[in-house]
């Protein structure tokens, strides 16, 4: 009955079953558009600078005209006016012609380089003696130095933050299209489970995982439903399953810790649905079960709330994604570990650490603790196929 | 005329003209919480568990009446009963008495552990045999083990999210005083500034600044406020200015490029108030300027959209730390650089990178590039008191 896979199966297997998934895109204003990630390429439609430009105060020339000018011959060229920044340049010069320019100004047709003021010198004749020579685009940046039309500045897939909107508003793209927000359903689910609250009857437990679950997928982008307790009943469970089918991408299941809780999940997925794998060779979040509903992702985590946690910000992490066809750096630190860690051979273990001082301190799962992930700033992952790690072992920390 | 200041000094001093504010409190719920940072230590009302609790399914002894018990020679003791999970344990047992109790079973009064099941067998009679010693404690979590009443499970300055919240809603805090949001208003002058749109007249220039620092401050935590462009006119920032300093704790004015401009922004700030700092020795950014108005925190940032994020991002980030008094980890990565660069001796210098198969590849600033920021993952300090990192250094990478 019970299928059990490897932590890779499982992140393989999941994606793979939903390999048809579009959850379409919208059209979002710049301010709104950070935290969401491109369904498209960003194209430049002009370019950055939009013409060749003098990186300083000076006179525009043809290089060719000042070849040889030095303090002693200086090059004569005539002055035929002025370019000021923000202005257009409507002139032109021919060979032994000069303009006079600003920092920002429009380099004027004919002129391919730019004397500075301190290497020049005005005759009250209207001529500029030049004790400089320049080679060609001296002193210029030329029209699309930092952006060429049609290039590509932000590739499809990227999590816009605020790094990328200075070249969105730069390029005047006040509207980018994104993918439209992953919607997670959560559900808790047991007789024992009671609503946050101060005081509980004897033998009740709060429901941690629904507020946690929430606040995690929120952190990823998505919008987080919340479908409340449900009791140990089949028909309740199955009815709140089906209404958040209805109107998720994805659904989280958290159960109680009894046994009876965990078949259940699998009865009302299998009801109207398929169970792919029940159980993952991975420490904590081994009575992991992954299904489809109605095509729409169903995961029953488990009723511990460090495990649910680490298994949501894996497992289904890694399908939203997959979903939102996000393709950024995932930034890792690396570190050596301050003390040995021992894992049984054939099964990931994920190992909450603390980060300090460029080490990495692990923090050891004992029955039932709930406090350990709120110090923690990450986990390592023990691979399946070693022992465990020994002390000052270099390993990748992933942060939470 | 101009005070230009070290880096370091520039937030020393920043910080220390501001030692008096104190922004204030709200409650939030535990749904709204995250992403804010706590202004009080939280402690813990209740132990976790609340109970001394079995960790298997068995008999709860006095572990004494087992001490020599073996295979040959079991213990023989009487049952008084039966314990399940969520049900409060009223009886009690003596020595040579014990009670059946399940796993997350409360422990009765009298046993100090649980024999597990496999190591007993009940007669007929109602009596057990136990066939192998336990000792004190043995297959018991203790209540207050996870967390005690009184202790402190989340500081005062922490930055709370998703892995905080497991913690808050197993104790029943479903209530938070958090800092209030700073709150920072943002201000565009220079006649040359336009809304950002796709057709802009020529010479003018889209208002980057006002959409790019709002984004990097509402992820900051912050109320971004936006003011709009300003012309080149002191009566109208100096309006625009004093309205921001009734409204927000913090404000940023990013000029145009013009020098006359900049001079503008210390104009404003001195007729009602004091500019402590008119340049910081950084590269880019010098032409930062720092001042109070009306007890608040007003910069000028430069016009250069790189130059103003990377100021906003140091500088002005610090001063916003400080202020709700977040006292979090900052997370670097440590990398080699790729290639040498050089620098200005006396002055900082900051310099974005990308960061690729662990290592740092640094992007130079080339006169008015404003993609490069997008393409950055984060950027390197390069110390006043260095010349320049030669290739393969190792860098701290402060990530975007």
């Amino acid at each position: 009955m019970l299928n059990v896979v490897s932590f890779d199966e499982a992140i393989r297997i999941t994606k793979n079953e939903f390999s048809f998934f579009d959850p379409g895109t919208e059209i979002l204003s710049i301010t709104e558009c950070t935290g969401r990630v491109t369904a498209k390429d960003i194209v430049s439609r002009e370019n950055i600078p939009p013409f060749d430009r003098s990186t300083v105060d000076g006179y525009a020339v043809l290089s060719s005209d000042t070849f040889g000018a030095s303090e002693g011959i200086p090059s004569m060229l005539s002055v035929k006016g002025e370019i000021l920044m923000g202005e257009e340049a409507k002139g032109f010069i021919r060979s032994g012609e000069c303009i006079k320019i600003s920092t920002g100004g429009m380099l004027p047709a004919g002129a391919d380089s730019v004397v500075m003021v301190e290497y020049t010198e005005k005759m009250i004749d209207e001529t500029c003696l030049i004790f400089k020579a320049v080679s060609p685009f001296q002193n210029v940046t030329k029209a699309g130095d930092d952006v060429k039309t049609g290039q590509k500045i932000i590739s499809k897939g990227t999590l816009l933050t605020s790094k990328h909107v200075g070249i969105l508003c730069a390029l005047g793209i006040n509207e980018v299209e994104c993918v439209r927000k992953i919607k997670v359903g959560i559900i808790s689910s047991g007789d024992e489970i009671v609503p946050v609250q101060k005081d509980i009857p004897f033998g009740k437990i709060r429901d941690i995982n629904s507020h946690f679950l929430s606040a995690l997928m929120k952190e990823k982008g998505c919008d987080a439903l919340e479908y409340g307790i449900v009791k140990d009943n089949i028909d309740e469970l199955y009815d709140t399953l089906q209404k958040a089918a209805d109107e998720c991408d994805v659904i989280m299941i958290s159960g109680g810790s009894s046994a009876g809780n965990k078949d259940m999940t699998c009865d009302v997925i299998e009801k109207n649905g398929k169970v792919y794998y029940h159980g993952i060779a991975v420490k904590p979040g081994k009575p992991t079960i992954f299904g489809k509903l109605n095509n729409k992702a169903v995961f029953g985590l488990p009723g511990h709330p460090a495990a649910a946690y680490l298994i949501a910000k894996t497992v289904v992490t890694e399908l939203i994604r997959f979903f939102s066809g996000e393709t950024g750096k995932d930034f890792t630190l690396t570190a050596e570990i301050t003390e040995s860690i021992s894992s049984n051979h054939g099964r990931e273990e994920l190992v909450p650490v603390i980060f300090e001082n460029g080490k990495a301190q692990p923090l050891f799962f004992k029955s039932g603790l709930v406090s350990l992930l709120s110090t923690a700033d990450g986990y390592i992952i023990v691979p399946r196929n070693k022992e465990g790690l020994l002390k000052n072992e270099t390993v990748t920390v992933h942060l939470f």
